[in-house]
């Protein structure tokens, strides 16, 4: 028996996947992988596969990255974890010096989580308790249509994708959905602010902040559009005293062309949440930036009950913390921001011929994230899963999302990998033409 | 400046940190962590910590361990990320069929995810889902008074510790405490089984699950109650037709003397919730075990709608896997269950002293968890405090739950440390009395 097939049976007895029908795998290929190395994994019978979403979007300078490595090991053989409740370690301190310091201003404050979800439930906790320490209660949280905001139950309570949120209604909180523009012109804003406006004089005294993913929403069928809607909810978010929250735990980290996504809109937060490819891909940890403002409302004596006691053991961790820190040396060293626009450049104009194909409706790009969506396709005829095996046959992770094929590879992508990633999506996708 | 001043201030101006008012940090010391070594922590000024609350209930076997650090640096050099959708990895695997082994019997299938609490949603959305698949909607929870589950809003809605909750009951969802027995003999369990008895006769049609933490509620405490009461409710849950769920986050991997808490009860759960001392104290990863019923509800073809799409970005994070089996190596290899027996002793011996100072009102231990319940000071005068100030000033970090002064250490810990650690703990809260 292979090694691969070995592994299969192995897994399949004991493990449940994420987002995953597990009858599926009666004739999809589960995939055990035994390395990885630059955009490349590999599994147990030596086939590669170049990584073209990263890993679920997390991974940053390729897989098994030697650098990254090196201060992983390095903190390990110094500290591995300590609580930081009452304790602190030199790189949870200089990894939030950083982050300040490239994140939008006015972020001066950092609070430590282990993974998305949990960023976006303390920044949805801290928006609510923050109104609540001033006397009043503002139980509800505005979000984006086709939003994604994680899957715990308050970050799926803002979330829109009826996939993921529809079958747990009863047992979430209820939040409002606002129309998002409906594509990357800036025409498309307008109805969407004006709907905005309704809501939020309708609900003005009960709403504790709006959330929303910059520019792209990328769990929402990479779905964008136009930074200038962001100016215009800022506007709004003063006007009516709410926070804004910015969702940047995918768009961050230079996935866009820029560190962050909502650099384009030129526009402060008062919360920032990242994860994801905050560790280069590596390990779970989310980073929550937030205001002087909302900082002071908690700061007072600890009779007063306005503390905000929420924590999760691993708060901070020095190995996340180490290989957080490591990624941010690479952005830096290497100058990641401007090597990457040539290949922002490359995909741009890779992505054109996808445009003549008879079964594409849609193609768009923001940075290195490139979506075609394709048209007249049922749901029910899983072409996505269609286009993820023939990708998967041709040595290309593609994990479409329905009828969106999307490219959001590794940062350190070369050249000639852009070249063979985008000519599988686009023979996986000519091929359902046949 | 001495090292610590610098990292403090630079530490102040940047960070949030977690379960704390920040406040309190004009007077308490933050200590920042150098390094780690067995039982201790050494600070940037060379200051020793004997870290007798493991890092938040987290470390097992010492800090930086020489054979868990290696078995890491294993990892990394070879995959240190793949998602878990479609892939997978061979330490992923051997965690999952290791888990099952050692698990209570019927436990047959495990789901990943990044933390206590998203473990915990894991199993709440699980079982109200497997209702849902069967066509019936139970959107309530019941679990015991004075329980703690953790913090992102399912998780904090099962919860009742009224110090983490209270303020966010606008944006939880409900569900039912019911009354946990109030000590640990065996009569204070048949007044609240008549209770729960109540309670699910009042409201059977709509409960998917029970959830409760096994003997011992940690963040409750260290309130401790007798495992006859678990098996009673197996009973209940078994007749009313509803899962039964163990947060084993804390209790799990050995700190009760056994490898699972549950395992003085002898009873076999539906889900099993693992985190904390899942990784040896290294990184956060949280495991849920199940049963083949529930695994077996959602195994049917996708367009069924019935699919579990629940994903982490980390899920089964191959760095966390590689040293969640150093530390079940660990475990079998030095044969820790049996090893920590004479430790346990040792501490049930020591303990028996604090019973004669004339501010403790009771003294309860179970396995290598050891609490000391003070009387006669208020919630105001934040004893606790001062006993963690104590401690620090003698070397131990003591981290008390408002009058109640704990020790759970790693089952590492030497007998000269037990000595030490419990010496300090007598001394702080003898010297309370002066």
């Amino acid at each position: 028996m292979s090694l691969n097939k070995s592994l299969i049976e192995r897994d399949l007895a004991v493990l449940w996947h994420p987002c995953t029908q597990m009858k599926d795998h009666e004739s999809l290929p589960l995939i055990p992988i035994k390395r990885g190395y630059g955009s490349y994994l590999e599994d147990f019978d030596g086939n590669k596969y170049l990584d073209a979403i990263s890993s679920w979007w997390v991974n940053l300078f390729g897989h098994s990255n030697p650098y990254i490595n090196s201060k992983l090991i390095e903190q390990v053989q110094n500290l591995e974890h300590v609580l930081l409740a009452g304790f602190s370690h030199e790189n949870a301190i200089r990894l939030a010096e950083r982050l300040i310091k490239i994140a939008p201003k006015n972020l001066t404050k950092v609070f430590y989580a282990d993974n998305g979800s949990s960023g976006i439930e303390v920044a949805l906790k801290m928006s609510f308790h923050f109104h609540k320490n001033r006397g009043e209660i503002k139980p509800l949280f505005i979000s984006l249509e086709n939003s994604y905001h994680g899957e715990t139950m308050g970050a799926l309570s803002v979330g829109d994708v009826s996939l993921y949120k529809e079958v747990y209604n009863e047992i979430i909180i209820k939040s409002i959905q606002t129309p998002v523009p409906k594509d990357q012109r800036l025409e498309s804003i307008y109805e969407p602010l004006q709907k905005l406006k309704e809501l939020l004089e309708k609900h003005k005294n009960n709403v504790s902040a709006i959330i929303l993913e910059p520019i792209v929403q990328c769990a929402g069928s990479m779905h964008m559009y136009n930074s200038e809607y962001i100016k215009e909810v800022k506007k709004l978010t003063e006007e009516y005293k709410i926070h804004l929250i910015f969702d940047e735990v995918a768009t961050g980290f230079g996935r866009t062309g820029k560190m962050f996504a909502s650099e384009y809109a030129e526009v402060s937060p008062d919360f920032m949440v990242l994860s994801k490819g905050l560790t280069g891909g590596y390990l779970p940890l989310s980073a929550v930036l937030l205001t002087d403002d909302i900082y002071r409302e908690f700061y007072c004596d600890y009779g007063s009950g306005k503390s905000f006691l929420h924590s999760h053991s691993y708060t901070g961790n020095p190995l996340a913390c180490a290989v957080a820190n490591a990624s941010l040396d690479i952005f830096e060293n290497e100058n990641i921001l401007e090597i990457i626009q040539p290949k922002i450049k490359l995909l741009t104009e890779l992505l054109e011929k996808f445009k003549n194909l008879k079964n594409v409706y849609n193609v768009r790009q923001t940075g290195l994230i490139g979506a075609i969506e394709l048209k007249n396709y049922k749901l029910e005829d899983r072409i996505g899963l269609k286009v993820y095996k023939y990708g998967l046959e041709h040595g290309v992770l593609l994990r479409p999302l329905g009828n969106i094929i999307y490219f959001m590879p590794p940062l350190s992508i070369s050249e000639s990998e852009i070249h063979e990633m985008v000519q599988v999506g686009f023979d996986a996708i000519s091929s359902l033409n046949k």
